[in-house]
């Protein structure tokens, strides 16, 4: 193998790779690289066996050929380097990197070892890059990261009708996202949070992504790359069976001065970082406070209809569900432990509705 | 007490002092703010015993007073504000802080109990706040964090005529700055690192800086801010004592260069860290090499007098030795495993030199 390639491009297309494909620390073929060039230029590609990515570069190949090389040396070094191309070249039993005065050669692994790649066929459809990028990093965040309930690690995507639907849930708050949804046949899967997490931070700057769904398989495509993953088994609660038909308290409020007063309240809040929310007749009362710390209160100006139902929050899972909202959002509340829906008054092409689980008030 | 203050400045000045005295976690006494309202605005104080830190802040007292309450809670509440003005006013056994629409209280501690502030008072002098910053960034850095043997944790900072000498080492470098120095009096100290580390970001936007030294004591005031601090015992062995009479090899490069080399090359060294530094007729050859990783080599240009002595580095300390100069810095190597000194062809005010010590080379 060698060819000659642009270093920001190809360092680029590395560092996604191995970003969406961390791979596993005890085996090294699962966390390298598998290089293949071609005429067409160079593919990169990644398997953990749950996951894998490709990512393709333009190249000028003077040698066809295929390695597998250590992913993350591979990705830091191109990123190291300040010449405008770079050439890879195999020397013996490693791959040489040549910048101008400098040599960087990695060992070759055994490239007959590595999975492969996947290439997920099925049904599927199309969704704007920005749109699916913004729905991923409310739902991505709110799934659980305690592998113990695999099930709550997993974003549910779900097509219906032209609209695709994204929930997740750590069984505390349940962030549902819809955008619009060009749909080739309906899909409904649980994804994996971590590896969205990543497509979405990379998909927020290309126009469009191409979604598929297999038996048991999940594959994103984008600009030069696509990533598969295997799904999580079972479902869980949709929304719907949540009752949500005793809302008897509405508030509008400015979603950026609840996140700031939410802020300074609770640096006052107890142990289990607990805020109040009072409901009066024209504006919120937050109120926290705790033996250690003292107490605080703050008022903001809010449209209230309905009843003066006024719950608490933990407070982080508060500025969570808001975080996604500016302008003004409304918050439907329900009395006794149940469920308040955060929703935006105006909502964009990304419509979001945040449900958050009140906690037993601070003793005030 | 009660007063109202601008609530950036105060603000400010809060986090400054606990920035300077973080204080001990096992009393709150002694992680508390000492605040004192007169006529002539506000002084906020600390003291953990070992240090001591004041910063005064303009204010309109309504009534005067003297409380002490927890630093960190009062820090991150007057951050969090946006109000342009700030009240403070006792009520019953807290302090509130009063924003429009909101009342933040916190408790009031004992400050009878506070061991109060020092002011120490001896021969020192003055230093330009960015000259002082500049060195301590240096020195700060070079000393050694692990507590179990406090004389390499402190900075030696010592007159010499017209110059003030900042010395550092945790045995394995050291480094050495001079800057211009107004004396009145002599002084010869060895300070802890970790305060000197903070006092370096906060005058290097100060036109001066007057440090003193007292029996057991030192301080450095600036602006409105005044710190003291308990010496370290003890002195270890100045640099003249370090023979520099062998130098055999001097190399001139360019210290940008050969960080970004350093940083490439290190990506490939082995469990040590050691790249080589190959010294050719015009140039330098860093080379690493490590099982794993693979090997590397990078060759910039150098202007070299003298031998050809090439010395191996940890590529941590080298990296550390080269952060502080910019433009061409000279390398004066010795044979053996002796002492580099590194210094600027061209000094600015402050004259830095940086002395490491060799490693054993890599097997290559």
């Amino acid at each position: 193998m060698d060819l000659t390639a642009p270093t920001a491009a190809l360092a680029s297309a590395a560092a996604d790779l191995v970003r969406l494909v961390p791979g596993k620390f005890v085996d090294p073929v699962l966390s390298g690289v598998l290089l293949t060039a071609t005429a067409a230029g160079v593919g990169l590609a990644a398997s953990d066996r749950e996951r894998t990515a490709t990512v393709s570069c333009g190249a000028v190949t003077h040698t066809d050929g295929q390695v597998l090389v250590p992913g993350k040396p591979l990705a830091e070094t191109l990123r190291a380097l300040t010449d405008p191309e770079v050439r890879l070249v195999v020397e013996g039993n490693r791959l040489a990197i040549r910048a101008s005065g400098a040599r960087f050669a990695l060992p070759l692994l055994d490239h007959t070892l590595h999975p492969g790649v996947r290439l997920v066929s099925g049904p599927g459809g199309t969704v704007s890059g920005s749109a699916f990028a913004t729905a991923l990093a409310t739902a991505a965040s709110t799934a659980a990261r305690d592998e113990a309930l695999p099930v709550f690690t997993g974003v549910r995507i779900r097509s219906e009708g032209d609209r695709l639907v994204l929930r997740a849930t750590d069984r505390y708050r349940m962030a549902i996202a819809s955008l619009p949804w060009e749909p080739h046949g309906e899909i409904d899967v649980m994804v994996p949070a971590t590896l969205l997490a990543e497509v979405g931070k990379q998909v927020s700057g290309v126009g469009q992504a191409r979604l598929t769904a297999a038996a048991n398989q999940f594959g994103v495509a984008w600009g030069r790359t696509a990533v598969a993953t295997a799904v999580l088994d079972g479902s869980y609660l949709s929304e719907t069976k949540l009752a949500l038909s005793d809302v008897d308290t509405r508030v509008v409020v400015d979603a950026e001065s609840l996140v700031a007063a939410t802020r300074r309240v609770a640096l006052y809040s107890d142990a289990r970082g607990v805020v109040k929310v009072e409901v009066g007749d024209s504006e919120l009362r937050l109120r926290a406070t705790d033996h250690n710390a003292g107490e605080a209160e703050e008022s903001l100006k809010a449209t209230v209809s309905g009843g003066r139902t006024s719950p608490s929050y933990q407070s982080r899972y508060l500025l969570d569900a808001l975080r996604p909202f500016s302008g003004e959002v409304e918050l439907a509340i329900q009395p006794g432990m149940r469920a308040t829906v955060v929703t935006a008054v105006e909502p964009g092409e990304v419509d979001l509705r945040y449900i958050l689980m009140p906690m037993l008030p601070p003793k005030i």
